[in-house]
């Protein structure tokens, strides 16, 4: 009745047991955990690992790179370096989608077989074998999303991994928490009947992974993990000018599993151009069990409306909004404020965009601060970000696509327009990439009757001020704004306790994940693995939750069997 | 931070805690448990509490049914009783969907504020008012599905009833997986950064639950009770030939809610006729946020393609296969082959429908026996039970629908066209009820070529043998049936251990919940709640089961909000 043991699998999962254990409680509690280092400097001998994940990276560039998975029918690439403006010059084996399946599909049976406890094992040597390629991955995100060093080795490194056990640990529980076999006994009439009863879980199929060009592992890992873990085949499709990063992650699955004694078909790519989109092909496939989605709304919607019969798990993105009421000190909410509208950019989609204020100004420490005064402060902590071109660097990166460029000139016309600059973007001269595509934020200041500028997400360093009649019509504005173009992250400061009340309840309901008053060194959009729960699906940023039970329950089905004992 | 108590809800919880506890062990080891007495004769005080039961069922007929819910624009009704043939003369509230969903709505924000505890108290206490409504819910099942009376007293009732308190068990159980609260601290540069967080369950909206006409109950108190207990408020829509049991059950549910100080808008009822049907409105609705349905394979097709952004649960039809491989005696599976085809006249869903032999016969305790034999055995366990006609009203019960007495017909006439009748369906003499609508099963024997007659599922009494080249084409013919058309239960029967093996994999893969080798007391298509997974979800039967994890956990959202402390 046991599933046939795999002897590789069974000792990985003896060995991240400690982990696995560990980071559950960290679920349960939701109280800081990590098992990874969080920054470069304290990865197991950096010095060294550094060097030669720098040398390995270079030594992909003008490559074909190797993934050796089945279906192979030519090969594509053309991803550019926001840093270097130059090609990768990678090309990567575009596959025969129907192959892919196939292969995926003719993966399957075995995994599911291994069982939870395997499958969990190796899914956590995965998540082991990405740390250990972290030296050169971080590099790839850098080279293709534009992050910073820092960010490529912690936001798209350890955070992403710490999500995927998160992913793992929440994929384990929903599998043990069904009896493999049970003993049933009652009475009919005069009869007793005695059954033996066996539950398998059975995977819901293949699954296909969307990753974004700005973030390609943080929703991947999670998403990826979870399919995997339940018992499913992975098929991922990165954007199109974001594919290394994925590329290496497949093949660092592949890997393990080929290792470990599975199919490495379990984990393939399918990557395409924007001349030759194969996502929606990929959606509707016959063979589609699963969607997991990151990346705009727009396609993000088509993909929740026609993935049925598949599942579907979307993040897309929103307006993330700030409420000013009141302050004890205006200063180190400006600076909180103005550093995370710079961080990469705000091409993240936690990034505020929207700061709402009451037109006749906020209380600060007992005084009372108009709007113009407000808008002088944020202009000068933006200064204070920009002014020293390295940590303006650090803090900035560079900007993914050109097409954030054009939008940044449109809106800052379109503000001018119908309100104001309070500060204006430009190129930072970056200190050690001199031809990185950069732009410091734009801010623009306006009022509800340019509502059709601010209620859509706008990707990248594009920020507003909004003057609203009074905090009570900002918190309003805010969370209506949320309810109809989405929202993930929302911020509030206030000094009055029912205000903060109100602002709980307000985005509880419109579903954006609400910090108050936060000033400091974190970043005021940080989402902490196995604390933070990322995305709602309450509002339209995206259906799916990182990482809750309906995350990963109806990834897997129960059959079962029963037949009479003695 | 603590959710305001109320005291009614809070004393409830504690009251019914005993029993949560008993039912989650069950759910958790599969073990049988049922809180309920099983037969009618053992229900509390049962001679005058059933005769009172039946005497207020008799003052519901040719009334006005009173369930004081807003929005109402006309009355309408039309049920007619399958064992009387006469209309029940009831009218219900018709009422307008707007003043339903904004009622709904209305009484939610409360309903969520009181906690997952309260709830679940306030959901438990509505089972016990249930079931002590159960004398006279018997007799509404009995006379708009057909049911007989021990059915409509168990299934209708006691099971259906377990089937709710498991789905609490599962609402409870993942709500109570969210921690309410954390302190989470990290170091970022040489700063600490010290939050407290808070993790509200926000439900997801208003639900839309679709009862059908056989087994009203039996899928909408589980969807109804997980629905509620997550916080959510539900409309529920019932089949216009079976308004009388949900009716009553809402009526119920509303005044529970009502007596624990909570709005009884979180039940309402939208009621409506063939002619002017209401689904589809309901299914669109903006603020309709879940879907439960249970019913036809084509509108539940509809909803499924349709719900979005609803979330939505479905169990439709399918059909149920049998393979007969080898047994050690023919008579006594035989009977249990004929007595589980009588049962409700096949109206369940999971009855079994086609039976697959292999055409060189199959092996009876070392005998070979041919399908005329295995023919000739079925069709004297199908006299046998029709012989008493008691027994056989017992069994059999009456036909509910019209239409199901014009497919038996069709059907009849296609099978012997394309092959033979083994048994032939007729009506029996009901001895309480002469003007009954019955019909006893009709047995068609068709070989593959037959396919487009039994791939479907034909539902009511009409059952098929088919003869395939080998047990194995046996096994391939019918789990690609139950693919095709779908499939919740199956019955297999062999002496060898290696064909039960390949059986278990392949039904589990097809996603039908297999049973093997049953004879004796119990039906083949008995279901017991807390231990038998209800559809798997991994073929067109349904994508919901009855009850996992899935079938609860994306009923309700997680918001959060954090802020730093000292």
């Amino acid at each position: 009745m046991s599933p046939p043991v795999n002897a590789t699998a069974a000792r990985l999962f003896e060995q991240h047991r400690d982990l696995l254990e560990r980071a559950k409680h960290a679920c349960a509690t939701r109280e800081y955990f990590s098992p990874f280092p969080e920054t470069p400097d304290r990865y197991p001998d950096s010095a060294a690992a550094l060097e030669r994940g720098e040398a390995a990276f270079r030594a992909l560039l003008g490559q074909r790179f190797d993934l050796d998975q089945p279906g192979e029918i030519g090969h594509l690439g053309g991803e550019i370096s926001p840093y270097t403006g130059q090609p990768l010059g990678i090309d990567y084996p575009r596959a025969d989608a129907d192959a892919l399946f196939d292969a995926a599909r003719a993966a399957m049976p075995a995994w599911a077989e291994a069982g939870p406890d395997a499958r969990v094992g190796v899914c956590l040597e995965i998540v082991h074998a990405l740390f250990a390629e972290l030296p050169v991955l971080l590099h790839t995100v850098m080279h293709t999303a534009g992050q910073s060093y820092a960010m490529s080795y912690a936001g798209s490194g350890t955070n992403a991994l710490d999500r995927g056990i998160e992913a793992i640990v929440y994929a384990h529980q929903a599998m043990s928490a069904v009896a493999p076999a049970a003993l049933w006994e009652r009475r009919f009439g005069s009869a007793t009947i005695r059954l033996q009863k066996r539950y398998r879980l059975v995977p819901r199929g293949v699954a296909v992974c969307f990753t974004c060009a700005t973030f390609p592992t943080w929703n991947a890992y999670p998403a990826m993990l979870a399919s995997l873990a339940t018992g499913n085949a992975v098929i991922v499709k990165p954007h199109p000018t974001g594919i290394l990063p994925m590329a290496l992650s497949v093949r660092v699955a592949r890997r393990v599993l080929a290792s470990a004694g599975f199919d490495p078909n379990l984990v393939t790519m399918a990557v395409d151009s924007a001349a030759e989109p194969v996502g929606k092909v990929l959606v509707k496939h016959p063979h589609t069990a699963i969607v997991d989605f990151t990346g705009s709304a727009r396609f993000g919607a088509w993909v929740e409306q026609n993935a049925y019969p598949a599942l579907c798990y979307t993040e897309t993105s929103g307006v993330n909004t700030v409420i000013l009421e009141s302050v004890h000190e205006l200063e180190p909410v400006a600076r909180s404020l103005a550093t995370t509208m710079h961080l990469f950019s705000a091409q993240m989609c936690t990034s505020p965009q929207n700061i709402y204020i009451p037109r006749g100004g906020i209380d600060v420490g007992g005084r009372r601060v108009g709007v113009d005064e407000v808008c002088a402060a944020l202009a000068a902590a933006y200064r204070g970000v920009t002014a020293d071109p390295r940590r303006a660097a650090s803090i900035l990166a560079a900007i993914q696509s050109p097409s954030t460029l054009e939008l940044i000139g449109s809106m800052r016309d379109a503000g001018a327009r119908r309100g104001s600059i309070v500060v204006d973007s430009g190129p930072y001269a970056h200190p050690e990439h001199p031809a990185a595509r950069t732009a410091t934020p734009v801010l623009l200041r306006v009022t509800p009757t340019a509502r059709e500028l601010y209620c859509e997400e706008r990707f990248g360093p594009i920020g507003f001020v909004i003057e609203t009649d009074d905090a009570a019509s900002a918190l309003q504005a805010a969370t209506s704004d949320v309810r109809q173009a989405g929202g993930i992250t929302a911020f509030a400061y206030s000094t009055r306790e029912e205000f903060l009340a109100m602002a709980e309840s307000a985005y509880a309901a419109a579903g954006a994940q609400l910090t108050c008053n936060l000033t400091g060194a974190m970043p005021l959009n940080f989402a902490a693995s196995y604390s933070d729960y990322h995305v709602t699906g309450l509002n339209p940023a995206g259906n799916a939750t990182l990482t809750d039970a309906s995350f990963v329950a109806a990834r897997f089905r129960i059959a079962q069997s029963r037949r009479p004992v003695a």
